[in-house]
């Protein structure tokens, strides 16, 4: 049994040493492939996680779509990825084979670790082991809610502080920030002439917003990014007139092994978006190339870069066209070091490791009966199983000693 | 406690006297109020079976949307009904809520009564009480049989015989038929002289063969029918350019009340359907006014209707037509007999109640872990808690003394 305790993961993981080998399900969607063959941030975080902690000497299973390709065993939750098939609109129905197999089997494993959001909840509270829920997507909705209010004597991990803010009353236990594999992007010293932008075209992302920021700083942009069926409309009728500008390259989407040379021969990257972002991974994809950020400050992006330091956050189109002449105070250097502090899958490994820690040594079937009283008593949040909150990574202030 | 033997239940549930009283909850789903303020079989039936099953002396609990108004303690399992909130997409999540709140408390009753499909499968497995799920929908979707196949150790019963096919292997334990309340609809000696379409707009429905029906046979016929939105455009296209002649009287959808006078003045109902029927309740409906039907043979319309008795059943166009000239040799009587014989609240709520009691006394905790590993190992039916199928009512064939 291999347990490395990398001495570049940092706060509370960095602290308590991985004491023994855990038996862990990890429970992905099964919209895409683990990991996804094109876009699905979800799909590539479990990939991610699942192989990083089977370096560290845990035994884990990753239950998801039968067309996964991530190194570690797989119990296939349906033959092929449901986007893939077609189905995706009976999702939730499609996905029961799968909890079943997992919560019926569930005394095999020391923890369960649910990335479907609210569909495992019902079965957690009735399992014999514990499960932690990692809720990836934006949470403001209010149909979902009244949903998850239920559900709040569960152990759930935001992926930034910001995310928990419609839903303060659940169970929240941690929160953990993406990592990506310390080498799948590669730091590139010297960047190009260009802006870039990545990702998907859709309103919230205001795509329009960093043509006019490139347009007034008289810098290249080039836009690398998917147009869903639902965006084509907007994607016809705002965006593309906006891209006569022989100053504009819309270059469609790339593919992984792509994107380290848009990102890395970047000036800079533009995320001016205008939704209330979980995460955000293009933000630290950029980082892990040196290349820094031009943000505003919506969900996610105070926590995940520092400003002045990993790029700049700014909220109007004047200070963004003012941050992007500024770019060149910004250490390309320091921004890779940011990533390999901050944001490595080793450094999430061990965070999530932490957080299987705390409950793995629970007697979960006794405390079942506390914490659905707890729930169904009070609407405040259960403290049956909840530890104070912790935010084990360096903040940015303090990483920037401030 | 009251609990009455009706003489009128016949077969199996007559043959074993209701022993005790159960605590029973009774699952519904939430798209629709208890019952439907409008059109909704599922729901319907769950009303006046929790109301039969309160009557008999049962301590009901009924889990539904919260606009129910079946005269039974109600748990709400939503505040409003789905579809008229707008949010039947999330169907699914959306009942998650509710599936909680009745497997959290499964301690408190004797036996759970599901009738959401399989969304109840999962939980049902881990629980402490037996769960016996009632299928309502036509099982003949390729795309949810592998999910169904997981749950082959879950008891089931059919509305129909016939409902089965599809899924053959699934752990059938009986098929009751639906129940009205007898008095509902009350029988009508003299008919007028129309013939009657009754139910939705749809092209499996052949409202465009029951035209053509009337026309050949000279006899007028009325259309009390809804028109969902996806099927506006075959109404618009294909049936609205047939109701031009003077013969043909499109009234538009009815509520229960004014059913009593369409269907009881009716000479026959037509119901030529062209899909595999679970059930079919408007056959029952004319049958309890006395109106007999002439249906092809279809799904269940065997199994409801006796020809020559109740009605004919005929598959041509030809045989279907002359099926109206014979019309005058159905006794209405003897369709309101068979109605009372077999298709009643209390005949229903007794063959249910016999269901419950061979449930009621399996220790369903120890069964649990033999029941998945049947179910696991093998393909095949699992035997574990399953009885040979029993059709307690009396058929078709024996009630006619053939």
């Amino acid at each position: 049994m291999k347990l490395v305790q990398d001495e570049k993961t940092s706060g509370a993981a960095a602290f308590r040493a991985p004491t023994r080998s855990l038996r862990i399900a990890q429970l992905a969607p099964l919209y895409e492939s683990v990991p996804p063959k094109l876009y699905g941030g979800t799909e590539r975080i479990v990939a991610y996680l699942a192989e990083e902690l089977v370096r560290r000497g845990h035994e884990v299973t990753l239950y998801a779509a039968g067309d996964s390709t991530a190194s570690v065993p797989l119990a296939a939750g349906s033959p092929q990825s449901l986007r893939l098939t077609g189905l995706d609109h009976l999702g939730p129905i499609l996905h029961m084979p799968m909890l079943s197999d997992v919560y019926d089997n569930a005394s095999h494993f020391d923890i369960i670790h649910s990335h479907v959001e609210c569909l495992s909840f019902p079965l957690a509270r009735h399992a014999c082991v514990p499960t932690v829920s990692t809720l990836h997507s934006r949470l403001d909705t209010s149909e979902l809610l009244p949903i998850y209010r239920n559900y709040s004597d569960l152990p759930v991990v935001s992926i930034s502080k910001n995310q928990r803010r419609p839903m303060h009353e659940l169970n929240w236990v941690r929160t953990v920030y993406h990592g990506l594999p310390r080498d799948l992007l590669k730091f590139s010293p010297q960047s190009g002439g260009y802006l870039a932008l990545l990702g998907r075209i859709s309103p919230e992302k205001r795509p329009d917003l960093a043509i006019e920021i490139a347009r007034r700083s008289g810098i290249p942009l080039k836009i690398a990014a998917k147009i869903d069926r639902t965006n084509q409309e907007y994607f016809e009728s705002v965006i593309k007139p906006l891209l006569s500008s022989s100053e504009v390259e819309f270059i469609g989407e790339i593919n992984e092994a792509e994107k380290q040379q848009f990102l890395g021969a970047a000036l800079a990257l533009l995320f001016p978006v205008d939704w209330p972002e979980p995460f955000g991974l293009v933000m630290i994809e950029a980082l892990a190339c040196g290349t820094p950020v031009i943000a505003r400050p919506c969900g996610s992006v105070p926590e995940v870069l520092c400003d002045g330091v990993t790029g700049f956050i700014a909220a109007s189109l004047d200070d963004l066209v003012a941050a992007v002449s500024k770019i060149g105070d910004i250490s390309r250097q320091r921004c890779r070091e940011e990533f390999e502090n901050r944001f490595t899958a080793e450094v999430m490994a061990a965070n999530y490791e932490s957080v299987y820690y705390d409950f793995a040594d629970i007697d979960w079937r006794c405390a079942g009966q506390l914490r659905r009283s707890a729930a169904s008593l009070s609407t405040q949040r259960s403290s049956v199983v909840a530890r104070p909150d912790s935010y084990p990574l360096v903040s940015c202030d303090r990483a920037n000693g401030r």
